[in-house]
């Protein structure tokens, strides 16, 4: 498998230095694998620091601005950064009003931030933690305990970012996200494996013909595996699986992402079916969202994410916010 | 190949109706395949518009918006907008201050684009146009005489529409466009050829140990193939490509493309190696900008374009924009 890489080891470190060219608004410490926003810590304010493995981009380095993350840990590709990464990072943004840690729900990541709390709280930091887990698609897996985070991280870092840059105390942020983290369900598909640069070859053997049902963003095992499907019975059978786990009152956000290497052209039709499911199931629809977010290296294939939002948080994803992959407002 | 669409034959369509979906700030209208800012014709203002095969997203129609284009035509995949199409999308944004044609240069969109602007005009419409030629890899190729447009696209689009929205005239606004496309080049590669949905195979045939050097964005031959290379060895070539043909005396604006199915953390890491190259040759780079923007389908690969700014251009740059693809300021 060919990658615009130079060698597998250096892959990490090689894109935060051309992050840290291209962005000069951000604090990248190639070393110590820290993407912090370069006016933090902002006074008065709570910070949010996320990371997890690499392999996801933007998710979360292009997350970390104004009305979002203060700061990411990238750790290598799809293995979880380590307490140490997560403890700087929070001493970096803390001004002293706290940090809330926003976690996928990986067994690594949880550990990693559990410790990174520890020694972030030894340090005088007052740390909260929000454990992402919005996938329906399956419950345990490789991995994980419990529903893996995907999607909705999103919106949790978004509108709890938003939260924050209001001036909006700790307790209060932390209800926020667990509040986005309840109020979303996700379910994705793979058309493709992805391949990772230390493997170099496909993590999963998918066959030409079909696809995989409730993947996971590492390639972990879905539900089922089809022949492959139309994008409208794609569609009907995301939608439908989260709407089994949720009954929407309330309008919803829609994330329609890619996870690589679908074109954006497919990903726009894809979106018409999944509008097209929404509407024929009554969901009202407040905002959408069609783009590579939450991605899985090269793989091929969707994964759609519903948050129900009420005017609170409906006017937090709407506030003003500046980083590499989601910008608006300012 | 497995693709996340219904049928090959209302791809195009699916894609509007779900761009439609998730950009009410957008006129669709999938019969004719034009897509209009809502707020079009914006009293006064010069109207920008452009068109290409789909394929290419977010170019044409994510670009679409306050600041940059007042409409796009998107056409079936690789395949030019016919002259209709081109002329509907001039009549509903011309304010009476004319309207600037924005051209890649493929004989195609050339043909058709010309013909439009004779229907415009008929219809009393004041139309200029601009001719984009950036890519220094080949002279004449597939579906081109003389050299290929590709991402310098973006830059033309963005400068001349942040002209366009100040209120500069027409001759002013296409003068700009014209400046920014005699100060970019580009050179592309790829890893994996591409896959049109009618196809349904690979465009072209790229054996697993090679890349092609200088590709086109429709998979159009380059300059050869050589056994893979590292990214630090593409940017090499690709930025001496570039700079045999142009010596910057000012700073350059940076575009680091995705063809299309390279992950972002492998474009951010290329960029680091462009970065390197342009400090070796002495060259000032005054803005970057990395990610998916002028894309190929599912091509694996990247493209590298620059562009010389002086502080007037750079303004223009930096100045809003708010489309579905390219945002910030607003």
């Amino acid at each position: 498998m060919k990658m615009l890489i130079n060698v597998p080891e250096t892959v990490v470190a090689d894109a935060l230095r051309g992050l840290a060219a291209a962005h000069p608004e951000l604090t990248v410490d190639v070393e110590n694998r820290v993407i912090v926003r370069r006016d933090a810590p902002v006074a008065g304010k709570v910070a949010l620091v996320s990371g997890g493995g690499s392999g996801h981009e933007p998710l979360h380095g292009g997350f970390v601005g104004p009305g979002m993350l203060s700061a990411a840990c990238p750790g290598e590709v799809f293995t979880s950064p380590v307490p140490d990464q997560m403890a700087r990072a929070a001493a970096a943004v803390d001004s002293g009003a706290g940090v809330l840690f926003v976690v996928k729900n990986y067994t690594g990541d949880v550990l990693n931030f559990d410790m990174a709390a520890e020694l972030a709280e030894d340090e005088g930091i007052q740390v909260a933690k929000v454990l992402v887990d919005d996938d329906v698609a399956v419950t345990d897996s490789l991995y994980t305990a419990g529903r893996r985070g995907t999607g909705a991280t999103l919106f949790v870092e978004k509108i709890a970012g938003a939260a924050a840059d209001e001036g909006q105390p700790l307790e209060r942020v932390a209800a926020v996200a667990r509040q986005v983290n309840e109020s979303s369900r996700s379910f994705g598909v793979a058309l493709t494996a992805c391949t990772t640069p230390a493997k170099g070859s496909p993590t999963f053997d998918l066959p030409p013909g079909e696809l995989e049902l409730g993947i996971g963003i590492h390639g972990e095992p879905g539900r089922e595996r089809r022949p492959m499907m139309t994008s409208g019975e794609i569609a009907d059978f995301a939608v439908h699986a989260i709407l089994e786990d949720m009954s929407p009152r309330n309008p919803v956000l829609v994330l329609v992402n890619g996870m690589g290497a679908t074109p954006l052209l497919e990903l726009y039709g894809f979106n018409a079916e999944v509008q097209r499911v929404l509407a024929e199931r009554g969901v009202a629809v407040a905002r959408t969202l069609v783009g590579n977010y939450v991605t899985s290296l090269d793989m091929a294939g969707a994964s759609v994410t519903l948050c129900q939002v009420d005017e609170e948080l409906l006017r937090l994803w709407d506030a003003p916010v500046k980083t590499a992959g989601l910008r608006w407002g300012m």
